[in-house]
C-alpha cells in the first residue's frame, strides 16, 4: 500500500495555540477558478491627498484637524466599538442568556504621514517609529485595560476604509476569546513540560528552516506549520520576550527591518500590495486587572500575526466559508509549499 | 449612575455551543461606510444555460454527462478536498508538529434543474426534495464517516463559483473543530443540566420571542442570542430531535415552508440574492467509528446554521477581519434589532 505524503495526502495538522485542527488538502490546488474576482486597492500615488482623513493637516468627521505630523500620529477613533464609561451589566444566572458589559477604547495609528506608503514602502527608520508608537500605546493603554490588541487591516478585501497606512488599537477590559484560549494553552505546555511553547517552537524552525520566510539577527518568521490561511505568517523574536517592552533596542531595529522584509515578499508574490490583517499577541496585562489573580506571563512569547485571504493570484483569494465556518479550516497548499513561494521572490519590494 | 441597557452599552454576549464570547457594539452602526462595495451576484433569468457545468444534460470537467434530472441531483465533486483511500499518517510525538491522515469525500447536490431558482425561488415541494436529498446523502455516508456536513454556499462573495442552486456534502473519517467542541459543551450541559440544551433553548426562545424570525407548526427561526454575524440565524425542530431522519412527514414538510420563509425574508431585506453559508449540525454517528466509544447522543439537537455576510446593504458585508481574527467576533447590531429588521419585511418573496 502506498506511502503517506503530506504533499499529496490529505491530512490535519494541529494548532498548539487555538487547539484547532486544520485540514490540508494540498492535490487540490489544481482546481480550475470560476468564482469571484477582488477588485486589487487603486493605488495611490499622491504623498498628500486633501480628501482623506488621515493625512497631516487635514480635519476629520470629529471636527477634530490632524496636525502637520512627520512620523507617527495616534488619535481616539471617531468611531469606536467601546467605551470607556460603560455601565455594568446585571448579573443573569441563566447558562443560555450570558451577558457582560464591555469596557474599553480605540485608537487609529497613522504609519506615516505619506499618504501612498505603506508599511513594505517605509524606510526601516520610519517602521521603527511604527514600532515605538505600537510599544508606547501598548504600555499606556495596558496600565488601565487586561488587554491592548494592536492591529492593521490593510486592502479593501480585507475591510479597510481607507488607504493612507494605519492601524488600529483596541484596548479590552477582558481577555478576548483567542487571547483567552493561548492564555490557557500556553500555561498548560508550560506546566507540562517546563518550557515556553512559543520559545521551542522557534528553535524547532530554526533548525528545520523549511517554513521559514525572514531570517534576520533577531526575528524568524515562518508559515507556522498549522496555518490556516494560504501565507499566513507568524513573527518571532529569537529569545524569550513577553511584551514588546522588553526588546533591546538592537531587537527593535531588526524587528524593523524583519517587517520590511516579511512585507516586501508578501508584495513581491503577487505584485500588488498585498492585502492582510496583522496583529501582536503578548503576555496580557493581569497585574492591571484584579479580576485575575494569577499574574505570572513567563508562558508567553511575543509574536505578530499576519493573515493575508489571497490564495492564487493579486485577485483571487481563500473563502473561508461553508466547510470552514460549520466545520474546520481547510487550505489547498501545505505551509512548507507556500514558504517556498514566498521564499522565491525577493525580499526587497519590487518597486523600491 | 447610568443604567446597563443593551441597546446603547457594548457587552459581551456567551455562545454556550462554542465557548466563545463576541463582542456588540449596538452604538457603532451609526459610523460613516467609505469600504469596499461588493458586487452583486449578477441575476440569471435562463432556466437553463448551456455552458454550466450543473444543469441537465451539460458535459462537466471530468467528462461526465449529468442526466436530465427533474428534482435534485448528487454527483461526487470531480475536485474534492479528501480522498477515500489516504494511506495511514505516521505517529508524531512531538505536540508542536502534530499531523493526522484525513478521510472522506466530498459530493455536489443540484437543488432544482432550473438554472436561476435559489432556494426561496423554489415551490415548497421542490425544497422538500432537498431535505430528502440532504438526509439520504447523510445516513448513507454516515454508515463510514463519523461526520458529513452538508452545506451551501451561497452567493459570488461566500465563493461560491456557480449560480446554478447547489450545495456540497463533506464527509470526514474525523470530527471537525467545530463538532467536536460542539459535542463537548452540549454534553458538558447535559451531564449538569439533565436536559439538552438546544431543547431548552428553543423553548426559551418560544417563550421570549424577541429573536424569532420565523416561526412555523414544527420549526423556529431565531437570530441567536450570541450571533456573531449580523444577521445570522438558527433554525430548529420545536421537539427533541437528534438527526434529520428521526423528522417526521409533517416536520419534513414543514421543514421546506420554514427554509422557503426564511430565505425570502433574506432576499427581502436589501431586495437582493442574499448571500450566507449554511449548514447543518446534528448528533455525529459515533456508531460508525471504533475511535469513539462513547456512542451517546441524547444530548444533540438537529439545527441548521445561517451565517450571511451583508450588514447594511446589498453590497456592503460585515468584515470579520483585524480585531476579530484576532481577538473576538464583533458586531454592530444586537441580534434583537437584527430579528426586527427581518420581521419588518414579509415572508413571501419579492419575486414571487
Ligand atoms: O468547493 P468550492 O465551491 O469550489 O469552494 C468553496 O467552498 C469550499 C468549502 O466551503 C471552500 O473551501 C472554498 O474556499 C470555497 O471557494
Ligand atoms: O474600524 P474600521 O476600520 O472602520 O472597521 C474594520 O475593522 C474592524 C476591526 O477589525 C472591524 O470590526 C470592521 O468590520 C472592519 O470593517
Amino acid at each position: 500500500s502506498e506511502c503517506f505524503d503530506p504533499i499529496d495526502h490529505p491530512h490535519r495538522r494541529y494548532n498548539p495555540l487555538t487547539g484547532q485542527w486544520v485540514l490540508v488538502s494540498p492535490h487540490r490546488a489544481k482546481r480550475p477558478w470560476q468564482g469571484a474576482d477582488e477588485q486589487p486597492q487603486p493605488e495611490s500615488n499622491v504623498a498628500y491627498d486633501g480628501s482623506c482623513f488621515l493625512c497631516p493637516t487635514n480635519t476629520r468627521v470629529s471636527g477634530d484637524k490632524n496636525p502637520d505630523y512627520t512620523g507617527t500620529y495616534v488619535f481616539s477613533n471617531d468611531h469606536a466599538a467601546l467605551t470607556a464609561d460603560t455601565p455594568s451589566a446585571p448579573e443573569n444566572s441563566n447558562p443560555l442568556f450570558r451577558c457582560q458589559s464591555a469596557r474599553g477604547l480605540s485608537r487609529v495609528i497613522c504609519f506615516s504621514p505619506n499618504h501612498s506608503k505603506t508599511l513594505p514602502q517605509l524606510s526601516v527608520g520610519a517602521i521603527r517609529n511604527v514600532v515605538d508608537t505600537w510599544n508606547e500605546q501598548i504600555e499606556e493603554l495596558g496600565k488601565d485595560y487586561v488587554w491592548v490588541q494592536a492591529f492593521e487591516n490593510k486592502g479593501s478585501v480585507m475591510g479597510c476604509s481607507q488607504p493612507h497606512p494605519h492601524g488600529q488599537i483596541w484596548a479590552n477590559s477582558f481577555l478576548p476569546n483567542e487571547i483567552s484560549r493561548k492564555d490557557t494553552l500556553l500555561r498548560e505546555y508550560y506546566a507540562q513540560h517546563g518550557t515556553n511553547l512559543l520559545v521551542d517552537y522557534v528553535n524547532s524552525e530554526l533548525e528545520d528552516g523549511s517554513r521559514t520566510v525572514v531570517d534576520t539577527e533577531h526575528w524568524l518568521a515562518v508559515v507556522p506549520y498549522w496555518a490556516a490561511w494560504p501565507f499566513e505568517t507568524m513573527l518571532l523574536p529569537k529569545t524569550h520576550i513577553r511584551r514588546m517592552d522588553e526588546l533591546t533596542q538592537a531587537q527593535r531595529d531588526d524587528l524593523a527591518l524583519a517587517i520590511k522584509k516579511l512585507t516586501s515578499r508578501y508584495d513581491n508574490l503577487f505584485k500588488c500590495s498585498f492585502p492582510y490583517s496583522m496583529g501582536w499577541h503578548y503576555a496580557p496585562f493581569f497585574e492591571s486587572d484584579a479580576n485575575f489573580s494569577d499574574t505570572s506571563t513567563d508562558h508567553w512569547q511575543l509574536h505578530a500575526l499576519f493573515y493575508p485571504p489571497l490564495l492564487r493570484s493579486a485577485t483571487v483569494k481563500k473563502f473561508m466559508v461553508g466547510y470552514e465556518m460549520l466545520a474546520e479550516s481547510q487550505r489547498d497548499l501545505t505551509a512548507e509549499q507556500a514558504a517556498e513561494k514566498l521564499c522565491a521572490v525577493s525580499d526587497v519590494h519590487y518597486l523600491d
